[in-house]
C-alpha cells in the first residue's frame, strides 16, 4: 500500500558526547522514509530542499523505492538546516542554530499520483502546511498519523487542533502531551486529546519507551537498553517511519497489528541512535530487524500463569 | 517459604497534590511485609519501634501471618518519623523532617527461629545494620535481596560495598546505579554493579518502570498508567515485598519466575500508589490482584509474529 511522506529534508550538525558531524543528511521525512523504505517500496515525499542537497543522496532515496516527484528542489536556495548539541544524558539537547532558508516558503503541492495514497505520515512542520496537503487529497487515505512539536502549541494552537480533528494518530512527546492536554497524567492527557479528534496517540518517551493509547486500550513499548546511545537525532521519526511502513505494508489495523507497529517503530529507532545521522538506517536488512524484534520480544515477554 | 523482612516500621506525614496524611503507619518493613503477606503467610520481621507504636496496626500484622518476635519496642521511646512533601510531578519529593528516635542505636537481633530463613529482603537501612543481620544467619538464604539509596552511597560506600559482595539482588533507582556504577547508560551500570557482587539488579524508575537485569538478559515491567497517583510513598518497598513474597511463595528461581515476580511487585506498587499510606495494600484480594496482573499483560504483550 502507498505510503505519502510529508516532512523535512534537510542538512544537521550534531554534537554529542561522543562527538561531532557537520552538514549531514537529516530532516524528518529522510528518517521516515528510510525506516519506512524496510517494509513497503511503494513510498512517495512531498518536501523541499535547495541546490545544495547532495544528489547522491536523492538517488539513493530513489534506489529505495521513495518516489521524489513531490520534492520540490529550489535553484539558488539553501536547504533547511539545524545545528543541536546533546547533553550527558542524551535526553536534553540543546537548538545551537535553525536556518530556514527554503522552508520560510514552502507551499507543498501533491502531483496527481500522491493525490489518493492509502497511508499518510504528516512529518513535524508548520500546522498550516500540514492542513493545506490535506486539502489537496481526492480522497481520504485510511490512516493519517501526524508528528508535531511543543513550538507549534505555542504559536498555532488553532492551527494545530484544526488538523488534529483530521487525523488518526498522533504521535508527540509526553511533556508535549501534558502541554496540549493540560493534564499531568498520561492517562487522563491521552482522553482529552482523543476528544481533539486522534483515535490513536502515542506518547514518545525516549529512553523510557512508548505508550500507545487507543479508545480504552493501553500498549507499552519500551525502548531498548543500549550500552551506548551514540546520536537521538531523529529517533521519533526513524519511529514513526517504521511504524507507518509496517503498517502501509500489512495492512492491518487492528490494535494487535498497532501494537506490532509499535514494537517495529521501535526495533528501528533502536538502530537510528546507534551512529550519526542516518549512517545506521542505510545499512540494515530483514534478518538485522528480526534480530532486534526477537530481543523485544525477550525484552517485555513472560508466562503470567494465571488461572483463568 | 520462609521470608524474612528487615526494615523500618515507623510513622511517615505525607503531602501530595491531592492531600495530607499525618503520623500515619510507614516503612519499608511494613510495605515489604504488607505486599509479601498475598503470597506468603510465613513472614518474619525484624525492626524496632517506640511505644508509641499502635498496637493495632501490629495486631493486624500478625493476623496477616507476619510473625513479629523480632520487632523490638523500646519503652519511653518514639518511632521512626519521616516527613515529605511530594511535587506536582510524583516523582520528586522534598523531606521535610526525619527523627530517627528508636532508629539511631538500632541493634538488630535475630530470634533463633529467624536465623535459618529461606528468604531474606534488607530494606534500606544502614549497610552496618544489614551487615548485623547477614552476620547473625546460621545457613545462608536461598536468594537475598537488598534496597539501599544515594544516601548510603555518600556517607557509607565501603561498608555498602561489603554488603553487596554477599547478596543476590540489589534494587535500586536509575539515578543511584549511576552513582554506584559511576555509568550513565544503565546496561553499563548494570555490568559494573554485576561485578560488585549482586547476580541480579533490578532497576526501579518509578513511572518508567523497572529494568531487571541477570547476567547477560534483561527484562522490563512497565509501571501500570494510572489516571491519578495519589501518594508514591512506598511503592518501591511494595514492589519489593510482592517480588519477594512471590518468589517465596513459587520457590522457583529460573529467569521466567524472576520475570513473573517483577511483574507481581510492579502490579503491587500499582496499588500502593492508589490511596495514602498502607490503606490500599491492606483491602486486596487474589481476585483484585489477578485482574491486574491481566492488565499488565494486556499492556506489554504483543504477537510479533517473526517467522523462524
Amino acid at each position: 500500500m502507498s505510503l505519502l511522506v510529508v516532512g523535512t529534508v534537510a542538512f544537521d550538525d550534531i554534537e554529542t558526547p561522543f562527538g561531532r558531524a557537520e552538514k549531514v543528511v537529516g530532516g524528518a521525512a529522510t528518517y521516515i522514509a528510510l525506516a519506512a523504505s524496510y517494509y513497503t517500496r511503494d513510498i512517495k515525499i512531498v518536501s523541499v530542499v535547495g541546490d545544495d542537497f547532495p544528489q547522491a543522496d536523492l538517488d539513493d532515496l530513489r534506489a529505495r523505492g521513495v518516489d521524489l516527484a513531490g520534492l520540490q528542489v529550489k535553484q539558488g536556495e539553501k536547504s533547511f538546516f539545524w545545528a543541536g548539541k546533546y547533553h550527558q544524558n542524551m535526553n536534553d539537547r540543546d537548538t545551537l542554530d535553525t536556518q530556514l532558508n527554503v522552508l520560510a516558503n514552502f507551499d507543498p503541492i501533491l502531483p496527481p499520483a500522491y493525490q489518493e495514497v492509502d497511508y499518510l505520515m504528516l512529518g513535524n512542520l508548520t500546522p498550516a502546511v500540514q492542513l493545506q496537503v490535506l486539502d489537496q487529497l481526492k480522497t481520504r487515505p485510511k490512516l493519517i498519523a501526524l508528528d508535531t512539536m511543543n513550538f507549534w502549541m505555542n504559536v498555532a494552537m488553532d492551527e494545530l487542533k484544526t488538523v488534529l480533528r483530521r487525523i488518526d494518530v498522533l504521535t508527540i512527546n509526553d511533556e508535549e502531551a501534558r502541554q496540549l492536554s493540560g493534564e499531568h497524567s498520561l492517562v487522563k492527557a491521552a482522553a482529552v486529546i482523543h476528544a481533539m479528534g486522534p483515535r490513536f496517540l502515542i506518547i514518545k518517551k525516549g529512553e523510557h519507551g512508548a505508550l500507545l493509547f487507543a479508545d480504552d486500550q493501553v500498549f507499552f513499548a519500551p525502548a531498548l537498553p543500549l550500552a551506548e546511545v551514540f546520536d537521538p537525532t531523529g529517533a521519533g521519526d526513524t519511529f514513526a517511519g517504521g511504524f507507518m511502513g509496517y503498517l502501509a505494508s500489512t495492512h492491518d489495523l487492528s490494535f494487535d497489528n498497532f501494537k506490532r507497529a509499535v514494537i517495529y517503530g521501535s526495533a528501528m529507532a533502536s538502530f537510528c541512535v546507534e551512529k550519526f545521522s542516518t549512517e545506521r538506517l542505510r545499512e540494515l536488512n530483514d534478518d538485522l530487524i528480526m534480530e532486534r524484534m526477537l530481543r523485544f520480544v525477550q525484552l517485555v515477554n513472560f508466562d503470567a500463569k494465571l488461572q483463568a
